[in-house]
Parts: structure tokens; sequence; C-alpha cells
């Protein structure tokens, strides 16, 4: 512990400058899980600090999951905290290599719909219209803010979202992912703080790590984050903002009430942050309920919204928008330029016609009628499963989020699962921080009904298997 | 200067910490242009340094083009440096907005072809052979790396630039941008050097400072970059890599000496960094003289080769390539993930037709032809400009690079020929420190004859009416 310094003359708190650096020492592994750290009144004496400020960074570090305390032992680090490893593992399984997506494999880890639900041939004739119409122009690097009528498109689009906006609000981006990465550039800088639901989509982690931000992990709650939890770090960190999927979540399914979307904002607005909205699947609901997109109720104007076309329409057309509130379009812009000029004219020129006439609205009635046979069918199939999991009906989206019972590790079932030719995702890539180690998703986006109901007597087949080679269930006669 | 601090127990030497900081210090404007700088005595006492620090520290401030010396006065920080506004004006010029690009304006100013030239009916056909071909999976998500058949063809193709590499290094990226985003984000991390040609290509800059990257120029000359300032920096700041053009630079259009592409691979080699070579017109040449990238030279894998389709082909593709060197192949395919997951599977699947049936050939044929009478016809008309700007042949690509004499101004010339529909750019966007306002580029890439000699023209008039307003020529009667 003998390389932290305290620099009274900086700007940031104490207590926080001595959680940072302890902070990084578990993730770089100089402080192993299970490691005892000083007592508080040594590291005080040793760091001429008081002992309130290192009790103030012990709580910190116990709250977001670094370390745990013993009554009347002292303050050891937790196991399982991620490292830079872990990010190629998680790559390893999202990547689609040819081990994992070898032919007949049933695949409940994807997240986009199977390619005979595409739209291909009116977008097939689109793209026709398109060249006939604009020949070499459609080919040339576009707006960088994007294809106007494209956006004005969008700005119609929206309004059933109940979303009000301008077109000079509106950056087309090249997928969600790509959003992400754009609003990640823009705002964060070396150290800046963000805060996250736990648990989160991977690759959003991936892409605030790689611009050096400091992660903060809220607990997920069955109506949204945690919002007691949230003000608290909002007021110690000051994060450039929150990173959300507040409508059938990421893995978790869930739907943020609509209450906690407002408090959610009105959070926001208090502690002058922002709150990045990623929505990749608000047109997929299963429910008569009206669930609309936080930035339907941003009153402030705190809310960046990212919309991705991917998940519903088609991956392949690499496209997506942000609406920004109006402080920040300037940056986005920028941030849009250098990271790739611009998005594809062809295929902006194309889903505009898409939209604007109106033909995503049949494809989308379609969709939702496979979709929610899929999701019943899944949910009907994980019912059987009941002693081995536990899991909530998700109201929209693709997801299934399933907590093992038994101490069932979800490593051993995904490897277990895979010899059996039926992909999971197990659920420790979800987590920024402390992971996890017994919870799945299970997506139904890219099955059919028959292999949704093989994959999960495959499932069943190994939780069996497995909670008898831990012999929980053996019968003890 | 009292807020420089001076870490002993840091692995970085003094004087380059000491040079840092005064070098942000300058940057953000709080030491402004004409300040004089301590003297090396008084200085080295405060910081309770040795003379030898503070003199090697104003030593690479001056290299660098930070501050300068008066003998027997002391040293001064320069006027003119770059500073973050200045991204926002590069922005402006650079970004598709209503202004620049009104209707009739003759376009000096883009780097890609004119529509008209793009092979936009051959492209067509190939898009809806693969519509007929794949129907939805042109449009499920790619693999990160490209789709594989597209990276067989792509190593084909770079046979002829006696390029020999394999489908594994290939990295198929949406663009050349994305390409240096791509690199950017794999190997920078924040305060880490990187050396480029003064000057350089913009949005490359933009790239690598948004990364927090420490930016060191380096001069080039006539045969490519200056060797023995890029040894001694090499030596001092260790870079992650060097970013160069070395064939049609953008915007000099300077192309390397054999020699020199050789020698600068040997120090990469030596000092045990990168090349990053960004290769957008390497197709484009107008000489017989054999022009190979870097890459073809690259004996010991430490040349990142990134090609880009945008130039020569259609900038709408968003398409293009990295072969990366064996051990950084798996951090980029991260980056890429992080970045957009995949790119678009349409565009890679027409495009490997495009290359795989040599359809690609016959277009360069034409394409070149283009170019060089426009190249021509430029050149004869700046003959005339002899009196006002300095300017070499380049052998290849769009562009020309003026150094205006008598001391006009670039940003005053640009406003004036802008007011008579004429778009050239300022020259100052291209300098990462030290900014000169005596340069300006022209690009033949989009005008048509009549339009290279009406905006010759009107440039000339301008420069004719510049140097009376600034009384140079008036005659002394």
């Amino acid at each position: 512990m003998n390389k932290i310094t305290i620099d009274k003359s900086k700007n940031v708190p104490l207590y926080i400058q001595l959680y940072s650096q302890i902070k990084r020492f578990i993730e770089n592994g100089s402080l192993p899980g299970g490691y005892k750290l000083p007592t508080i009144r040594s590291l005080a004496k040793e760091l001429g600090v008081n002992n309130i400020t290192v009790i103030n960074a012990y709580k910190l570090l116990e709250q977001n999951g670094y370390v745990y305390t013993k009554v009347g032992s002292g303050t050891y680090v937790c196991e399982d905290i991620k490292k830079e490893e872990d990010l190629d593992e998680t790559f390893k399984l999202t990547d689609q290599g040819e081990i994992p997506l070898r032919k007949g494999i049933i695949n409940f880890a994807s997240s986009s719909l199977n390619p005979e639900l595409f739209p291909v041939e009116d977008f097939g004739d689109l793209i026709n219209r398109v060249l006939r119409r604009d020949g070499g122009y459609a080919f040339e690097y576009q707006d960088t803010r994007g294809y106007k009528p494209l956006r004005e498109s969008i700005k119609e689009f929206v309004k059933k979202d109940e979303i009000f906006t301008y077109v000079e609000n509106i950056q087309v981006i090249s997928g969600g992912q790509q959003g992400i990465d754009v609003v990640s550039k823009a705002l964060i800088n070396f150290e800046d703080s963000i805060i996250v639901e736990r648990p989160t989509y991977s690759w959003a982690l991936a892409s605030f790590e790689s611009r050096g931000a400091e992660i903060l992990e809220v607990d997920l709650q069955k109506d949204g984050i945690n919002l007691e939890e949230l003000e608290d770090k909002l007021k110690k960190f000051k994060p450039k903002f929150i990173y959300t999927i507040p409508n059938f979540h990421n893995p978790t399914g869930i739907v943020y009430s609509e209450d906690k979307k407002k408090k959610l904002i009105e959070l926001a607005e208090k502690y002058e942050t922002y709150v990045l909205e990623d929505d990749f699947a608000s047109d997929l609901s299963f429910t008569e309920e009206k669930i609309l997109p936080l930035k339907a109720y941003d009153k402030y104007d705190r809310v960046i919204y990212i919309r991705s076309f991917s998940k519903i329409y088609m991956p392949g057309l690499r496209l997506g928008f942000i609406i920004a509130p109006e402080r920040l379009v300037s940056s986005f812009l920028k941030a849009k330029y250098v990271t790739d000029l611009s998005t594809s004219g062809l295929m902006q020129r194309a889903f505009d016609l898409y939209l604007r006439e109106n033909i995503w609205k049949s494809h989308i009635g379609e969709i939702k009628q496979v979709m929610k046979k899929r999701f019943e069918k899944m949910g009907k199939g994980l019912q059987t499963l009941k002693n081995y999991v536990e899991f909530e009906y998700p109201k929209g989206g693709f997801y299934y989020w399933l907590r093992l019972k038994n101490n069932i590790s979800a490593k051993n079932l995904y490897s277990k699962c895979l010899e059996r030719n039926l992909l999971i995702v197990p659920g420790d890539m979800f987590f920024a921080i402390k992971k996890e180690n017994n919870f799945i998703r299970l997506s139904f986006a890219s099955c059919e009904l028959e292999e949704i109901e093989k994959g999960i007597n495959i499932l069943k087949e190994v939780l069996e298997g497995e909670s008898n080679e831990n012999g929980i269930y053996l019968p003890i006669i």
C-alpha cells in the first residue's frame, strides 16, 4: 500500500483520491482477492490524513463492490473483481467466431432477429429506387449530421413515442454502438466518472472504459435503478452521465416505472448531469401498456437519446440516431466526424423512404407477432425449470434473465450447453466491477419455436446434471 | 508558472515532465503568445532541479515550435499556437454545411471525386446480385473482422502493391477515418506520445488528440520526413507510433523516396514503435515510376497499413481495411467491436465482387486519365501565379500545396475567394502545434476542366488584389 499519494492541493476530496487509488490496485491485481487492507488508524497515520477520510474511502469501496467487512476482523478485497482480460473473454463469446456459431447450434445468445425476418425485399426495392433517383450522389460523403430528409423522417417517426424534437438535434449514426462511442468521445475525459446500471450492456462498458472512465454501478431493481444509491453517487462523484436502458433492459428485460423515469430525469437536472438512454427495442412491446422512452419525459433537456435500427429492422443497415440535448449537438457532431466522417448515404436514403412511406409499420406488426410467440414459448419452457432458476417475465424485447439456484455456476453451464450445441450467455459479462457467476441471459430473438423447445430441453437436462453433480438434489434416504 | 510540479519518483525524465507542463499551459492559453518564460537559473532554483533540466525542456519546447529564443533577451512563447477552438474552425470548413457548398461554387476543397465519376451502375448491379444471392444474410451482423470472402479478395488485391499478407491480418473498417480511430483506440492511452508529419491530415490529429495523446511534429522534406529530427524524437519520447501518408501526401502531395521509406521502417524497428501508414490514393499515380506503399517494404512487421476505398472509388461505400502487424490484430479487432460492432455486410459483399471480378481495374484506368488531365490543367494555371505562390508538382493524388509569397494571409485569401464563389482550404488546419498562415491546399478531385480554369482565374484576381492591398507591388516611382 505504499504507492498511495494524497495531494491536498487537488480539487478532488481526499477520500475520493484514496478510494480511486485503492480501487485501481484492486483492479490491476496488485491487491488480490482476500487481501486484508490496513486498519483505518494505521493507514490514516501513514498518509497523514484523518481517520474519517479512510473510513469514507473504505465505505465507498464497499458500496461499489470492491471490498467487504468482516465484523471484528477488518476489511478485505473481494474475489471476482473484473480484470482487463475479462474483456477478452466477453469478446470471444460475442465475437461471431467459427466455434460458437457452428452449424446446427441453437442460438439463445443472439441479439438480432433471424435473417428470414428481415424486410429484405422491400429494402432491395428502395435501394434500387434510390440508385435510379440519386445516382452517384447516394455515394458521396454525406452531411456529417446525416442526410437531411432522413433526419426529417426521424423527427416524424419519434412522435409516436411522444418525443418532439428538431431536425437540428438529430445526429445520424452508424448503429447504436457507434452512438455510445460518439457520446463517449464527446463527453468522457480521462478519469471522469460514469454511472451504469448493475448489470448492464457489456459493450457500453467497454466503450466507457476505453475512454479511461471510472465506472460506478448502481443496482437495478424491478422497477428501475435504485434512486437512493444513485443520488448518493451523483452527490459524491459528479459523473458525466448515467447510462441506462430503461425499456426492455439488456440483459434483465426490466422496464422502468413511469415514476422512476421521471425521478431519474429530476435527479439528472438536480445534479447537472445527463442521462444516456440506450433504446434498442422500444417498438418491441408485448403488452398493451403504454411504455415510453425516457426522452418523452425530458422536460429539462437532460436526456441523450440513442436509438438503434439494428435490432428490430436489420443489423446490416448500420443505422441509428441520437437526439441530443441542445447544448451537446455540436460536440456530438465533432465526435462523429472524428469517428468516421459520415454514415453511408445509400442506407440513409433508402431508410428515409422506408420511414417516410410508413413501410416500417407493417414490418413491425409482423415482427411483434412472431416475437410474442417466441417469448411465450420460451416462458412456458422456463416454467418447467423452476427448481433451478428464478426469473421475471419481460414485457418486451428479446431477453429472459435467469438467476441460477443451488450455486450452479453460469460458466460451467455455458460450457456444458455448448457441448450439447446450445449457446447461452453467462451473466458475468454484464457486471462492471464485481462479477456474478450465477446469472444467464437467454434470447429468443433468432430462434424458431421448435428450436426454443429443443434448447430449453437441453438446458433442462444440463441443469439436472449440474445439480446432481453438485449433489444438491441427491435424495438422502 | 507556480503550478508546475516535478515528481522525481516518476518514471518520466524530469525535463520531459517540465516540457509537458509548460506545453500544456501554452496550449490552454495560460501562457499567452509573447509571454517571457522565467530565466533558466530562476526556474531551476524554484523547482529544485539542475539548470540542465530546464535547458533541455526549453530546447524541446523550441524544437517543437512552442517557444523561441531572442539572443541576449530570453525565451518567449510563440504566437499562433493551436487552441481547442481551432478544431471548430477546421470543422466548420470541412463540414459540408450549407454555406460553403452553395450552388455554383467552384470546389477546390473537396477530397473526393465528383459523383459523375463513381461506378454507380456497376455497383448497383453488384448490390442486386448480392441481394438475390444472400437475401437477409447480407443484412446480419457480420464478422467483426470483416466478411471473409472480402478479406480474401483484399489479400489478392494488394499483391499488385507488393504487399503479401494473410487473411487473418486484414481488418475491414468503415472507411479510412474509422481506421485511424480504431488504431487510436487500440494503441493510444492518455498522455502517450504520437509523432506526425508537419503538416499532416487534420482529422487524424483530431482523432489522436481525442485520445489525450501528446502530438509531436517532425518536418516533412521533399523526399519525406526529416529522419534526424525523427530519430531525436523517437529517442526522447518513445512514441506509440509515427503517423505518415508516404504517397501523395495530404496536404503536400509529397511522395517519400524509396530510401526514406526503408529508413523509416528501420527506425521504427530500432526504437520498437510502429508506423501508421495512411494510404488513400496509392492507385492514383500520374507517373510511370513504381511507387509502393511503405507496407511493401515492411520486413519487420512494424507498419500498420490503412487503406481507404473512399477517395478513389466512392466515399459512400464507407469501406476500407487495415493490414495489422501480427501482434496488433486482436487489439484492433476489439477496438473495432467497441467502435461499431461491424461494417455493413451489403457493402462488403458487393465490394467483394467488385474486387474479385476485377471490375475495379477498368474504373481505375478511367479515373487516372480524368485526374491526370485535371492535374495538368491546374498545374498550367498555377504557372501563371508564380509571382504569388510557390509549389511542387505532385506525382499523383489530388492536391497542390501552395506557399503564398509576400506575406499574403491564407485566411484572408480564403474569405476573399469564398466571396467570389471559390472554395479553397487555408493551410493552418494541417499543423498540429504552431499554425502557419501562408499555405493553401487546392484539390482538383471534383472539378471539371472548365471549372479549374475559372477557379484559377478567380484565385489570380484575388491574389492580385491582395498583393495590391498589402502594398507589396505598388511601384515606387
